[in-house]
């Protein structure tokens, strides 16, 4: 395809009309289906139907231990659940809390912590300290960002690499004491899937932030979700982290909401004993315990960390088509066009797809007017802010192979169409 | 029996001869008993048991609207759930946000919200107010006083009568605009198994707090626990704050802990519309949604309003001769010694017994020492400091009836050894 940069008025003009018609006649179609979130398919969750008979009159509700899991008691999870998590994470059963359903609440949770308590014990609240900041890898995840907008905390973009944050960026930026602290997910990172190199992850363990009291939230939200062959191998940062005396600067999180149900399943966080200590003590206070019986649930399907290895290679086998679809549809529309550049991840959930320069929000927008909503415009950055309207995070989960075919086609029509938009503009 | 404060120099030492002996008897069987916490005994989990077959393959996993509970969505709950738990408490359901499996969490949550983000829109932040207090009923429920301890809450007790909360003391003392809330359990509370009356009630619903960040966290733990024929009724304290314009002052909390499984049931917060939005406003960051397949579950098994009561009726059938078992051995080992007082509740999980002025630490170590767990002496009240150490919380619901039976004759015994201890130590 020819580049559009290079296209002459009239060339412009025609291709304009050639696409335009294609974007009608989408239209016309009146699809209905939505991309915005990271959802799993229906076909996934099929996948996970025995979690429902695991634990019942027939199979029995007592732990390993012989703990009735029906009743209360136990403040910090299931030792069965711990192993599976400690195996995978790489760390120790007594680094490890298994919480309730969601990740994202175990990081609100230690963000309120944080604020009202401090990061260490004896450490100033956050709450008490006046402005503070957080360094936000951009384009990244929405709710990360929501989390700190919620606690008030200023948010200061740091530019994602395919290694990583930049790293030099985030050096200087952690020199001043009222940044706080990151959010960041390691490996496939939301929205580009891009893992972590290791010498960022050495780096990360390495920072010497000004504020001693700077915390990284380490969302391995993907940690076991690889879709192609040879998927992408993440260093473990704890051990880096020892090295430097650094391992209460890291807070990690996990959940089973990509392995079994999302909203139904379990999560854990992964912390130095320190950091362990400080949490227990929060949710001596806070909760009497988890569910012990959705844990016991877990902890019969998935087994062993082999056995949550298998169970993944099910999901991946599920996803590949998905994200082949997006990728191929992507190399056929719009390679050579010199108006969109992706990402190929070899895992999580997402594509990132950068667009011609403030095109993002029209793209969104013609897309939604023909019937598939995506992830708004912005939402891969702090406070919804773009600064250059290009980022669109594509979420393939959860439609259909066939509905993905449509909804894609019709992407790169709305990514030509809204670059077409712009060039006759500027003429 | 006589009364000990009436017996000679020689009765006393008599009878502490005689009791003496009793309570060694008792220590050389040996006894292995826990009953520091209201846990429910096997017998009433088993009762709970089609809860897990009631969302399967077989029994499907959509909610009535039908969605997909299995996958992410909704972030206050389930309208069926809701339903149940509107009708039982008097609200409508747009007043329900659906939550996790804990109460107790909901209410950590809220007061960490006021210390985080004040207790209405545009409030200052509790953390940002210097010292703070709480008006605490006591006896009263431990875990209440644990989460003001944890956000630094200064609590300030208020004796409770058999009618509730002392109103005049507690008018007196919201005049002190530094006292921004109150926790309690207003029907068979913990550990007196007291109802509030309609008038403290009405009075509690027309308090005129200096401060206008004042909030009651209204703890309805067991609001439909009934364990005898005529149980208490609890007069809605929702229209009575409205007809004075404070419903925003009172946060009310449920769940079915004690209903189906501690620990894997579900929790509700019953709330007036700012406070409802205030809340979601801050789930929306906090959570994708709570578990909704264990909502559904339980909305399968309980059906309705007049579902749930039934079930009730069958917890009530289980406990009622375990505190038949606590009254009778009361009574019948007790009465008449001038040595200890106790509630005479009609549902709940608690009866409470006050023993000789000093003696309820003597008490509970000298059961703990005969092979019987008590709640703490002390546990009762703020800081874990009883003022003149006399309340002891009975728990009976765990063990059988004639684990019962032997826990209660040996507490019977302790209660005399200690008062006829301190009697025989003031000759």
């Amino acid at each position: 395809m020819a580049l559009y940069s290079e296209l002459s008025c009239e060339q412009l003009r025609a291709t304009y009309e050639e696409v335009k018609q294609q974007y009608d006649e989408f239209k016309a179609r009146g699809l209905e289906l939505n991309m915005a979130r990271g959802k799993p398919s229906p076909a996934q969750l099929d996948m996970s139907m025995d979690i429902f008979d695991s634990v019942n009159a027939l199979n029995g509700y007592k732990a390993e231990d012989g703990t009735d899991c029906r009743n209360y008691g136990n403040l910090t999870g299931l030792e069965e659940c711990k192993t599976i998590f400690a195996q995978a994470l790489g760390v120790q059963n007594s680094n490890i809390i298994v919480c309730g359903n969601s990740s994202l609440n175990i990081m609100f949770d230690y963000i309120s912590q944080c604020m009202t308590h401090g990061a260490y014990e004896g450490a100033t609240p956050w709450l008490l300290q006046g402005k503070i900041k957080f360094a936000c890898p951009v384009p990244g995840y929405d709710r990360h960002f929501s989390i700190c907008e919620h606690f008030g905390i200023e948010m200061v973009n740091v530019p994602m690499l395919e290694t990583g944050p930049d790293m030099d960026v985030l050096e200087e930026l952690v020199k001043d004491s009222s940044v706080k602290g990151m959010f960041c997910v390691p490996k496939y990172s939301n929205p580009q899937g891009y893992t972590f190199s290791d010498e960022t992850v050495r780096r990360i363990a390495a920072l010497k932030p000004a504020a001693d009291d700077f915390r990284i939230i380490w969302d391995n939200a993907y940690f076991v979700h690889d879709i192609f062959e040879n998927g992408d191998t993440l260093l473990n940062i704890f051990p880096e982290a020892e090295k430097n005396g650094k391992e209460d600067m890291i807070i990690e999180v996990a959940s089973t909401s990509k392995i079994s149900f999302p909203g139904a399943g379990i999560a854990v966080v992964s912390a130095s004993e320190n950091n362990v200590r400080m949490i227990k003590q929060r949710m001596n206070n806070q909760i009497i315990g988890h569910d012990k019986i959705n844990q016991l649930r877990h902890a019969r399907v998935l087994k062993d960390v082999n056995g949550l290895r298998e169970y993944m290679k099910r999901h991946a086998a599920i996803l590949r088509p998905k994200f082949d679809i997006v990728l191929r549809s992507l190399d056929r529309d719009l390679e050579g066009c010199g108006i969109a550049t992706w990402t190929n991840p070899k895992g999580g959930y997402f594509v990132s797809l950068d667009v011609m320069e403030g095109c993002a929000k029209r793209v969104v927008e013609l897309c939604r007017r023909a019937g598939v909503v995506l992830t708004n415009a912005g939402a891969t950055y702090p406070y919804g802010l773009d600064p250059k309207d290009t980022n669109i995070r594509i979420a393939p989960s959860f439609p259909s192979l066939d509905e993905l075919r449509d909804a894609m086609k019709l992407l790169c029509i709305a990514v030509k169409l809204a670059a077409l938009e712009k060039l006759m503009d500027e003429e």
